[in-house]
């Protein structure tokens, strides 16, 4: 089971310790949820476990469950707040797999009938447009931890 | 937070029951895996919970880690078993979201450098080689509880 190292200096381990920005949507002692900054799609955001680890091969299975509590909470508010007909997750490990950022996420992409998913392009969104779905969906969130 | 009924006549409740037969690939109190018969590439399998769930908008936080803890072991069971250079995972959830089965269920698809996925075609894998390729899985995962 061998897997390469946890590299501190990834972009996510960067946002964790506030030295990149991000639009921030959730947070709690064991992970963090913020704005893909590519998205493939409206509402696009990320799920993290706060504890380093590479993806799904190395990550403990208590951080994982972590992170899924999160992405259920996110994948509700991101559906609701963009009146979505559905959700695709993604989940990539290793470069082979798709993975371009070495620190466990997972994708939440709100979809739509009939419309695809947006390619990889390597373009980020304006800053402005994902400052205003994250208050979307902080919104929602918000509504939704009331409601429980 | 409104979502479409679980229908107890679909495929994977049929396959819990024993009432269709599947490649079966390791099962515990929450949770069963097999193989995918329209897989998107050599090893692609199936990980779901055993309590009825139509998806991750109303699964059980406590069924949806159970999920997890397994596609974990499915995930180095399956990427050691056909030595891939990674592993993508997906979930989909309502149709617009790519499921096509309303029983929560997580794909876990090993893969290979400069191989892409294998469009879905609709078209069955022979059974044959979907028995080869679950044997390979199942030796993995008995070597790997072994290792732990």
């Amino acid at each position: 089971m061998t897997s390469a190292a946890y590299d501190n200096d990834n972009i996510f381990a960067k946002i964790l310790r506030g030295e990149l920005p991000a639009h921030k949507l959730y947070e709690d002692e064991d992970t963090f949820a913020f704005m893909d900054i590519m998205p493939r799609g409206d509402g696009h955001c990320l799920v993290i476990p706060k504890k380093p680890s590479r993806n799904i091969l190395d990550v403990e299975p208590e951080s994982l469950a972590a992170v899924m509590r999160t992405v259920q909470k996110l994948v509700r508010a991101a559906k609701a707040a963009f009146d979505a007909d559905g959700v695709t997750i993604q989940q990539f490990n290793e470069a082979a797999g798709g993975q371009v950022v070495f620190h466990l996420h997972v994708h939440i992409i709100p979809r739509f009938e009939s419309v695809a998913l947006r390619p990889h392009t390597g373009e980020m969104a304006e800053q402005a447009l994902l400052a205003e779905q994250a208050e979307k969906i902080r919104q929602k969130l918000q509504q939704n931890s009331g409601a429980l």
